[in-house]
């Protein structure tokens, strides 16, 4: 819409309906609309909003502006930022905007992004901000409302406040809805919350995405390694958080190097390098099943019908065992599975795999007894099933429980790799009972 | 530690213990308790902590406290509890139990509860609570903190408040740090935020969870037909739906029926029941396979170094048919890619399946002539192995877009149904190319 009136040449009537938007949708107009136009419609923001719409912009729409606007509307931007907002924009930019967007910012500004930069990628440090609001304990209700009317327009959230002594380790929290129901004369330190819960810098932001859900938080403090109160992260980033990291594990299970790109928005050559070299380390593992099935050949030319069976060996191997893997995986991302479970989760697997395998193996005796006529052939595919299953499940629950124990991410440990590996058991197991029952 | 302390009888310093403790962590602990002293130590529990306790626990755990306590006790809990939350504990229990629970209500609070078991599953109105404040228009800014002083303490949030008409319709909604930051005579109609996101009763709960993600909301109004408010969504709810939801796509992807039982808690009978029906139909499906190799038996007895590359071709295959249809799956549910987009996302597929074959097939050429000295077959196999994934991630992009575009869960359309249907095509490819290239 807003797009139609700047092509029109309706500069007041786009300006008006700017206006009533809210700036996440600002944002996904301006995405939408040509760099040049972008970047008039951008001008025409108030200067709190512009610095709101440009955190929500994608990284090409804030490179096509930044390119656009001269040095000292960059800083007006960069100022207004949330710090959390302004260090992922900058992460994303290439390095000669990088270079001048920081050179165009206040020393101070510079060296504590600077410093944020460099907290390890997926850290709490990574994510977290520094506009909240801290309050010494002393302080009565009343002088606390002053304070969060005074710096409330410049925090990232007000509702949880962080009660932290001379050197600004944390005492404890206090929320305005206990300071609204508090009396006016009361005492910080009488009603915050000293059971906090916190990260500390390197811990992985996945683990604080956790800790969100349980405990149904809306922020959470950020100490450093002194204890020290360095920042918050709140629960809209959290929200983000959760969603990349079942991206990421998606994509890890279908064999995919991640990438936080959108489809649409994936060059052809950066799909291609995250998806080949899978691609080709499991098409050589595969050749390792193709020597067992060579190694076979004399049983396959004194029966031609055992080839028919291969496909479906494999893949009810390789279905069933990655039904394990995914639960396993899902439930240690969730924290519902360790690796310390070890036994119980064989336990189970082992149960409900033989109740797959028999089910399975019955109808398969039943169907191939009916085509063919042949109780042994019959009899040795459905061992064979059976025991594929038995051997898919097992090796699909323990594959990423030994992952984890040796700090791999599980997620590798999916329906690919266990396709591979089990569809040589399968085979190998297949071609040992033909050997046995009908002697091929 | 509760634990313990109950088990050494030292219930004194047990309740000690348990008021510092965060009410999350209480029902974990109580959740590890046998049932008898469980509802010993809930009892210790302040009457409003108890509530909040309560719907922290899992169904077996609220279940076991419910068979021991008195009628009047129950009552007390699910009068102090959240709507949404007793909800959520009455959807779990057995009928008896629900039963003895609606019994003891009050007649209004059964009726409003019975109403809200009635929204369909997975709706907006499934996951709301109606503890919201609502304000009127006309209000100042200091009587608006006087309503929400007087009514914050039994609302699930306070910090967006929603300015309703005489008929409960929607006009705005305002948030305390707007209040707190307005002049105390302020009217609340001229403050207040009239481009309200909202919901209503019959909406998707993961469409909800997309705009929480998109405006970075903590909490959702939902309408009903008529426009008028009847419930709020949070968003320590929708974190959970989020969550949820990846896991209903994981179980789906990795042919399973989906579940909400964490994984050491579902019995081995439910999981045969979510494994079962799935490898069943996909074993019958690849007996379709097999007999595409007993109709090529000839070609195979006259060279039987062919089925060699059957493996190899159906794995390699699976693998770049699941990495596309992963990548579509995922990008559908975070609303990055639309059925519409079936012509941009064919035409990537495309060029990404022509690079991966290509370099694939090269790799797959030089191995089999260096071991086998044999070009024709090695042309067989690499070209095969170069249509099978051109093949593979047009089938793996273009049927999770369908399934959307007929309004079935795209995530059906996986691994598993992808490697199935693939099977048959690469080896339709596989003979047919040996028959034109070495004559078998």
């Amino acid at each position: 819409m807003i797009k139609e009136l700047i092509e029109a040449g309706d500069f007041a009537e786009a300006r008006r309906a700017l206006g009533d938007m809210n700036p996440v949708d600002v944002a996904g107009e301006l995405e939408k609309t040509e760099h040049a136009d972008a970047v008039r419609v951008f001008r025409m923001l108030p200067k709190d909003t512009a610095a709101e719409v440009f955190a929500y912009l994608d990284s090409d729409a804030q490179q096509g502006i930044i390119e656009k606007i001269k040095d000292h509307e960059i800083n007006g931007i960069v100022e207004e930022m949330f710090l959390d907002d302004a260090v992922d924009f900058i992460e994303e930019m290439p390095a000669s905007v990088v270079k001048r967007v920081l050179a165009n910012l206040p020393a101070d500004k510079r060296d504590i992004i600077n410093q944020f930069l460099k907290y390890p990628e997926n850290s709490a440090g990574s994510i977290m901000t520094i506009e909240y609001i801290s309050l010494k304990e002393r302080l009565t209700v009343r002088e606390a409302f002053d304070k969060i009317r005074g710096e409330g327009i410049d925090s990232e959230t007000i509702y949880t406040c962080y009660v932290t002594d001379s050197e600004r380790r944390l005492l404890g929290d206090v929320s305005v809805r206990t300071l609204l129901l508090a009396q006016p004369d009361a005492r910080v330190s009488d009603i915050m919350n000293t059971n906090v819960v916190f990260a500390v810098t390197t811990d992985d932001r996945e683990k604080l995405a956790g800790e969100f859900r349980k405990y149904g938080l809306l922020a959470m403090p950020v100490a450093d390694n002194e204890n020290r109160i360095v920042g918050i992260v709140t629960v809209d980033d959290i929200m983000t958080v959760q969603e990349e990291e079942a991206t990421e594990d998606f994509e890890l299970m279908a064999a995919l190097s991640p990438s936080d790109d959108p489809y649409l928005k994936t060059s052809v050559i950066a799909m291609t390098k995250n998806r080949l070299p899978w691609l080709m380390l499991l098409m050589l593992s595969a050749t390792f099943t193709g020597a067992i099935i060579s190694g076979f050949e004399a049983s396959l030319l004194a029966l031609p019908a055992l080839a028919a069976f291969i496909p479906m060996l494999m893949d009810t191997g390789g279905n069933a065992g990655s039904q394990s893997s995914t639960l396993i995986i899902r439930g240690m991302a969730l924290d519902e599975v360790a690796p310390s479970d070890v036994l119980r989760v064989l336990w189970k697997e082992l149960r409900v795999s033989a109740l797959c395998g028999v089910a399975l193996a019955v109808v398969n005796f039943a169907r191939i007894f009916i085509m063919n006529r042949d109780v042994m052939l019959a009899a040795t595919v459905s061992i064979s099933l059976l025991l594929t299953v038995v051997l898919s499940k097992t090796v699909g629950c323990l594959l990423p429980l030994g992952a984890k124990k040796l700090k791999l991410d599980p997620a590798v440990m999916a329906s690919p790799v266990i396709t591979t590996i089990v569809d040589a058991g399968a085979l190998l197991l297949f071609f040992a009972i033909a050997k046995a029952l009908i002697g091929v």
